[in-house]
């Protein structure tokens, strides 16, 4: 249990790797940029059942994990399986994983939380009863009590769509054309990171990225006075100045911009002028041409 | 029974949308753009498994199937599971399908051949004994021959680097960078028909379709006298002219061209030259330019 804890902790002390596989895989299974679905409820059958086996493969994927002898994992030598659910404590062991250790992970969209922790599977704390068709017994309270967790209650990075009151979700995805939906998404959604997710999701062309740029021509946002700041060294300077939440590779945020009199520690520089965030009654002129810059990250 | 093959033969009257869901499961498992595999002997254990419910997944998806009432989907009214297996006449049935519709799907990538059909699983065609683990039962040799066949033995679509010698295989995937990879893949590979899924195996990064038509440079393939033809009006009258495979939408095909002393049926003019496809020895000086035109499919 010891040796497998640390093997984890040390390949990922901040549990960013941990979120990113279990973001993905929860993204990966909503398939949001071919089917522009964002609600597990939305998913068929068959794909409901599929997230636990995604997490799997891609923590697998993600750890560079080999096979187990009798379980899913080898990890730091020892034998470990895996086992996701949508709710805290909702996991199903099945009887071959008696007596092993588990890697238990939960990811909640609509908490935008995340937690994995170790357990060694004790029949004491599984439920009694037949199971369910599969044999496998659910863990009951006590169990949980017992479990050496590496994440708590981490944040998820969240599924937007999921998050927006309903009437701006419809009014996003019912403009007709890819950039439409996409400047929708930048003008009612500001001062919020993007995720690329997002983005495809919305914009349903493999090409949504590059909507995003173009969301802060003068012809779609930028004549609202709305910048849209991507992963690039210009734009993330100016989400630090702005007090914005800064935009890391694949995410964008936008904002609603005003001249400012003068230079200030909330304020950039284009165009030969200051620029400040605009207050939420404020009239705006066009926003500031956002020039080209160093990509930070892959470029799209 | 009569009602849902009538049905999928409504809907994909030659298969192909079946044969395309088919590929595109074996890729997705694969997921070789991200980690450059192409056996399914080098999947994790958790990966294999998971064939069957990516195929599943996906043709309801492809036919936008509704969930049945007790088996995965409802089609023309009627409840139909969906069994996959990667061998013939090894699908195994869950007692629960006891007397329903299935689904029977097959596809080899060693074989580039895939099957589907109707069943209606019969106890009597089940095999005896305890089943596997899950309780499924595999079907014997005489419930194989009471399948109404959708489709028997139609092409695959190939797993191109499955199919090439390991020693050009070693060659193609040893090259440094994504481009000298790609460049390789075309130069050893030729009048034969390249995936978008390949190419984006082999060069490893998301702009690989840009790598498969930078190939065609006098600084890559060009100067080596190789044109690399894609889903462009041009180039699919050359690949028809010369009688090459014609590359479909995310498809590439490359052929070694020499000058040719006059117009032919199997020529093609470019750069103010008769062109035709050189012989296996033939000294060859450059290519010439491909030139722009109309794409017919998506952008990539």
């Amino acid at each position: 249990m010891e040796a497998v804890f640390e093997w984890f902790l040390r390949q990922d002390p901040d549990g960013d790797r941990f979120g990113a596989v279990l973001r993905e895989s929860l993204d990966q299974v909503l398939d949001g940029p071919r089917t522009m679905r964002f609600r597990y409820s939305d998913l068929r059958k068959t794909e409901k059942t599929h997230v636990g086996t995604i997490v799997e493969i891609n923590l697998g994927k993600e750890f560079d994990l080999a096979d187990g002898d009798k379980m899913d994992y080898s990890v730091a030598g020892h034998d470990v399986d895996c086992k996701y659910s949508m709710s805290r404590g909702g996991w199903e062991l099945p009887l071959e994983s008696l007596g092993h250790l588990v890697l238990l992970t939960w990811a909640d969209d609509g908490a935008s939380r995340w937690a994995a922790g170790l357990w060694r599977v004790d029949p004491r704390h599984l439920g009694r009863g037949a199971g369910n068709r599969d044999k496998k017994r659910k863990m009951v309270k006590a169990g949980q009590e017992r479990i050496t967790w590496l994440w708590r209650d981490a944040p998820l990075d969240e599924n937007l769509l999921l998050h927006l009151p309903e009437d701006q979700v419809a009014r996003i995805l019912a403009a007709r054309s890819g950039q439409q939906r996409i400047n929708e998404l930048f003008r009612l959604v500001q001062h919020r990171i993007i995720r690329r997710d997002v983005v495809l999701t919305v914009a349903q062309q493999k090409d949504g990225p590059r909507r995003a740029r173009m969301a802060r021509e003068t012809k779609h946002l930028g004549g609202e006075g709305i910048i849209v700041l991507g992963h690039y060294e210009w734009d993330v300077a100016v989400a630090n100045r702005l007090g914005l939440p800064v935009p890391r590779n694949g995410e964008w945020v936008s904002a609603r911009v005003a001249p400012a009199d003068s230079e200030g520690p909330q304020s950039f520089s284009a165009d030969g002028h200051w620029w400040r965030l605009a207050a939420p009654d404020e009239w705006v002129a066009s926003a500031p041409k956002v020039p080209r810059s160093k990509a930070l990250g892959d470029v799209e």
